[in-house]
């Protein structure tokens, strides 16, 4: 970062918007300027005079385009800052990729977690209740509440069980890009490190059938993966019986599990970001791209996700791709994109929320150059769909939406065993069966939402905190929460109701 | 119904397909045929040869046409019968409307209802905790898990404080037919007259503001109907306090509301089916058709929906308009339809699930004709979009998807009191604020799931009852139920989990 003072912060020296760290009032002066109109906390200021047409640049990038002349001191943003996708965003692909300075194999940080059969490591130990379709919901809640704390007392070593209930999975098309991204959740899920048990419960004639779901995932019946339907079973009462039966099953060898040392190569971490203000972009996001980055040297791996707040930023990663294979799938999927927007008669700039706009983000441009900074600076190893299993280490894209919960319930379906989520307007959130670390990006939203939150990175502004610092406090937090910290969000009780798939196609 | 015996139905003289009432084997005789394939109960034998293209009929109606020819005593499913869409079904607008017998004013059956002050009438005393978006989701069920039964015994008129969250309202286009549909669908429930009093609880950046919500449907801060959001409060433990404040200052005026006798008129009726079987269409449907009429004729309301369901049986209803208007808004409804499914890259035929197949349906018209036998034969006053207030009593339409969950958070959202839900294969389901009565298809499957089932329709096959026994026997449960008397799924607990608004445009 270029120049900084208390009051206002110029990101880059080409840039000509500073970023107001305080609320302005019309005929202030700041840092040589005199502010022409009341300018909240967040939202940028004119540094020189802009030609209707001209760039709008922060972060040395372009953001937009001024619609009007704008004048040294104005308040810019939607109404004078448009976005225009038709300037030159070369990918070129691979030219920024560079050898990553791994951390020799021995030395390499490591957490305790729970090694499962098949190599994966745990950072929780649930027992879960997937549900296929919505009509198995309710008696998926009820069985879920049998196991109160006190039930669960002589299994110490068992987190919980939770239901993982949604609002799909019948009224469907059979096959085709909605179907595939449900059923490949489900399996994700079905095979997560941080689950000793999962009981699948269908209803019976729903769309979504267990038995394909199975065989398209390789999956086998056996203890720590049950299944049934309550048409099967009889009905609601005999449903749930049956349900505690098998989980009461479960819970002897799920509490037997213990945790171990392993390295953080078996870390997988879930970036996110929700409720973005102008802070994210320089305090959050850059904090967990550094830690982001020392997680990959370690041999872990960090999924950004969120396509359409990397959108118009697609470039900065392109050129980060490992191979030209990997560059052209991202593309693929921007294209996708295009594609999905049009035809429900959306249009991707529609992303930055009321509430994004409030706290001073104009364009997507903006928004994606910010949210991808969580992303670090490594090679990008891979590109992924929706839920997909991720299996190449490093730093990795998943294909999603920007909408916390479904992005995030694609992350963790690819693996993610933890999640980091920052939030500038304040997102309470948390998540099952994986862990969701909250960052702060300013220091007034961490001191009012304290309970919520687990870590200010609002210190980078309001302390001099430098980013190498706030990364390294993240990615010891990283490996304290995947060890068993508890997050605020776990001491609150969230996790029972974001399990969102992404819902693609019609609804029939 | 023309001819019946023991063993197969044929349901009109001109049909060229006969049900089975049970399982055949290859070479079994019945009705002077000689069964050429295993044949499933609910499935369809053809009764003489039909040559490659001509129709198959089943009601006196086509259903689909042979893609092979077809033998005397072959099973007449997918793999011989195929639905074309190109055949004529002339809309005839209005031509079967007629005159409604009406019950006269004073001579009208009544319930105990709650009154309410806008003159809408309660047949349930809820308070209802409503949600903006996801991320208030959790907040909205620890508030309400508060209100235990322990908690609420001081207030016996209250029936319970209930969450309704879903998993939208963020990460969606800000204007345009998916957003509209939500704020619709919440500004619907929150004027519900089975709330004693609504609290809408947001987070506060989402994309589903709730002032504007209140803005665009005239809704009032005031005792029985509050607002607020996590972000402005503080955070999650701030937010779920102030919650159970305001819902415990609303508990002594919702608890102060009594029951009290009310015309008929005041009941408007969700019909819906879920989980259909070939019996859908002989037992519960028509049971529930012939209550829908004798509702009409008392003045009340009766909600007909699941546009897809109806799709391919759309002129049986054009015909009973009783305007060319209303005719023409169901056409319009059916065509968006097709642009729909067309761009989201599916077809209308894709409807009938699994369930649906394995259950004798073989084309979506066969299910359409089926369905709409629940709609009665009194005339079409109104066709409304999802969730739209229903301000015309009589018969009326709602579009929506089939899938139940959906389809009837939209009809209650409509304004529906009371739920009437036919089932064959067995579908577990029960909705808050308005109870949801459950009607079996057939005695089989009703013995079998006993604890979720409210009336056999089964009856009508396997005791000879009449549909119009039947249907005497569910327009009285329907004031029974209206004035109180529980149903199986409220026993059992349902309601909490199938709110799920029609999710409608890109997720961002
Ligand atoms: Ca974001
Ligand atoms: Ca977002
Ligand atoms: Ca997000
Ligand atoms: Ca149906
Ligand atoms: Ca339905």
């Amino acid at each position: 970062m270029a120049k900084t003072s208390s009051d206002t912060i110029l990101l880059h020296s080409e840039d000509n918007v500073r970023m107001a760290l305080r609320a302005f009032e019309a005929g202030d002066t700041v840092d040589g300027l005199t502010v022409s109109q009341a300018v909240s906390r967040g939202h940028k200021i004119a540094t020189r005079e802009i030609a209707q047409g001209d760039a709008i640049r922060k972060y040395n990038q372009v953001i937009g385009f001024a619609s009007v002349p704008i004048a040294a001191g104005d308040h810019v943003h939607t109404q004078n800052c448009a976005y225009r996708a038709d300037f030159e965003r070369d990918p070129e692909p691979c030219a920024g990729a560079q050898p990553t300075d791994f951390v020799p194999a021995s030395e390499r940080a490591q957490f305790m977690g729970y090694k499962r059969p098949d190599g994966r490591v745990g950072t929780r130990n649930y027992i879960g209740i997937l549900t296929t379709v919505n009509c198995s919901a309710t008696v998926a809640r009820m069985a879920a509440a049998h196991f109160t704390p006190e039930r669960l007392a002589a299994f110490p070593n068992v987190d919980g069980v939770a239901a993982f209930t949604h609002g799909t999975g019948c009224g469907m098309a059979m096959d085709g890009e909605g179907f595939g991204m449900l059923q490949r959740t489900l399996a994700g899920y079905a095979a997560h490190p941080n689950f000793a048990g999962v009981l699948v419960i269908g209803l019976g004639c729903e769309v979504m059938q267990i038995s394909l779901m199975m065989e398209t995932y390789g999956l086998k019946e056996g203890e720590r993966f049950q299944r049934m339907t309550i048409q099967e079973t009889g009905g609601t009462r005999k449903t749930v019986e049956e349900a505690v039966r098998r989980i009461e099953a479960m819970l002897p060898a799920a509490d037997a599990c213990r945790r171990e040392a392993v390295s953080a190569e078996h870390l997988s971490v879930a970036l996110q970001c929700g409720g973005s203000d102008g802070y994210s972009g320089i305090t959050a996001n850059p904090a967990l791209g550094n830690a982001a980055d020392q997680l990959v040297r370690h041999g872990g791996t960090a999924i950004l996700a969120e396509t359409p707040e990397i959108f118009g930023a697609e470039h900065l990663l392109t050129r980060r791709a490992e191979t030209p294979e990997i560059a052209e799938k991202l593309l693929e999927r921007i294209r996708w994109w295009e594609d999905y927007t049009a035809r429900n008669k959306g249009v991707m700039d529609n992303n930055p929320s009321p509430g994004n706009k409030a706290g001073g983000l104009t364009t997507i441009l903006e928004k994606s150059l910010g949210a991808a900074a969580k992303g670090g600076t490594t090679n990008l190893t891979g590109v992924y769909e929706y839920s997909e299993r991720v299996t190449t280490p490093g730093f990795v894209f998943m294909d999603s939406p920007g909408y916390d919960p479904a992005s995030i319930t694609g992350q963790v379906a690819s693996g993610a065993n933890l999640v980091c989520f920052t939030t500038g307007r304040g997102s309470v959130f948390g998540y099952k069966p994986a862990p969701s670390m909250k960052l702060a990006t300013n220091s007034e939203m961490f001191a009012r939402m304290s309970d919520d939150m687990d870590i200010n990175c609002g210190v980078i502004v309001s302390d001099g905190v430098s980013v190498e610092e706030m990364g390294e406090q993240i990615f010891q937090e990283m490996l304290d929460v995947a060890s068993g910290k508890r997050t605020k969000s776990e001491d609150l009780g969230f996790g029972d109701n974001e399990f969102i798939p992404w819902q693609v196609g019609a609804v029939m």
